[in-house]
């Protein structure tokens, strides 16, 4: 399942370089040894609990069935298509992650989503693409990384 | 909105009054005096709140889409069509529900999933039929209603 | 860290021997070959995660400052010593405990607050006492430790 | 309760329109026409809930326990007077704030936690002084006014 989910965040054009860039931006201020091996590491760890990929495998559906037109409800698919700022399951599936890594990761998320630095930034950018539910997965992996370094350091 | 996720409710079989059998099961103990027209007007303004109703429109397509075969990805449709015991999205969505009404909704819905009194336990008999989603939205509608009414009685 | 929250607990007549009994209440009817020892086991990881330990010492103090007088605010005093119901801190605590540990340690928890096994519900029978914050920690722990078993098994 | 908790506030140092500052941060980027009057109305219906009074008074009251010598247990002193960075739990009781008001408060109060844009900012200076949990608070309930602020307007 860990294969798969990178193999789906690569479908989506982002790979575990770009959000070690994230957690780098997250987590170097606080720890200047910081190493992008060690945040590859941690990004790894988060990739592998169980709740996390169905959390990557859930909103990574919801944005291709978007996309592809598989989404009847013309409520539902304007909803996604336009990451419509009052649609918050995205932000919701993302704490599921987060939650799991303790209030530093929590707190990163919420920094990280509003900041968008890196790759997060560039999601988006494409009105054929829907990126709602990628943006905010990607975020919180990567926030939960760096708070997962932030109490083994 | 409000009126099509009482629709989209009433597709997968599920009434007003089946969520009001739940908050009366939830409350009754708390409050003897509890009518079942005050538990209709807690679900009632629960289901007014955007953030409830998109959790609605979302988990409901979810429970579809596996169910008519629109989920290519055979892991989430396999986890989906069986309501594996690990896949912890469905709660995640009803937690966002239930945090909107505080602790005690929390608590509620923990208890009302175990013990899944009335409609909650008749779903998923079928097993062409997906209701991996409903079951805890449902069970999350009527948890934060009766949180709602400890609070204001 | 971890000793002292042992002997924290145990100043509070909670022993790892009386949480087992509740992982087993949990998790035993999903897996009957469950042994005390794979319970106790968990808990004591559960209680090596540093976020767990500062919820014990913070909610611990919280019950003690309560029943030693320690609280000249006369409302936070009678909501902790009288365990008022809609007083929902405690259960916020709980939360920041089973959410690292995922959807269905939050299950868990809302099951086993409401039914009280065991030393849960011998707790708060005295009125000198204050466990107002005791409760949902164990509950907490032992909900924790059961979502862990239930992940790993 | 309301007028005791803005008492609290007060004594701590924080008014309502230093609390303004912080929601016209938050949300004026989003809607250009917010005026201080409406910022000031949300905040004093978040402060008008009852799980948002008990996070006050049970956070505000570990400040001055630990301020004060209240608290024995030498780890949790410090932990406090220090506002130690892997100190969790105020931020939990940030997060039972915002997750009253949805997703979006959440996020808010991550960017608020690490920006610490005016009076949240200035907190801390003094060696004497614990504000471990008066920060996150503060930051939480501008937060949840403006979520609030985001679902009406």
């Amino acid at each position: 399942m860990y294969q798969k989910c990178l193999e789906l965040l690569k479908q989506r054009k982002v790979t575990l370089d770009d959000i070690v860039e994230c957690v780098m931006f997250l987590q170097k201020p606080y720890i200047s040894s910081l190493t992008q091996e060690e945040c590859k590491e941690a990004i790894i760890a988060v990739l592998h609990k169980r709740e996390v990929q169905h959390a990557i495998i859930t909103g990574l559906y919801l944005d291709q069935a978007a996309e592809c037109n598989l989404i009847s409800d013309s409520n539902l698919k304007s909803l996604l298509m336009e990451d419509n700022a009052l649609y918050g399951v995205d932000e919701v599936l993302a704490y599921g992650i987060c939650n799991l890594y303790g209030s530093i990761a929590l707190t990163n998320y919420g920094y990280i989503d509003k900041v968008k630095p890196g790759i997060i930034g560039e999601m988006n950018k494409s009105h054929q693409k829907c990126n709602t539910f990628l943006d905010d997965i990607v975020g919180a992996i990567a926030a939960s990384a760096a708070s997962k370094i932030a109490h083994t350091k």
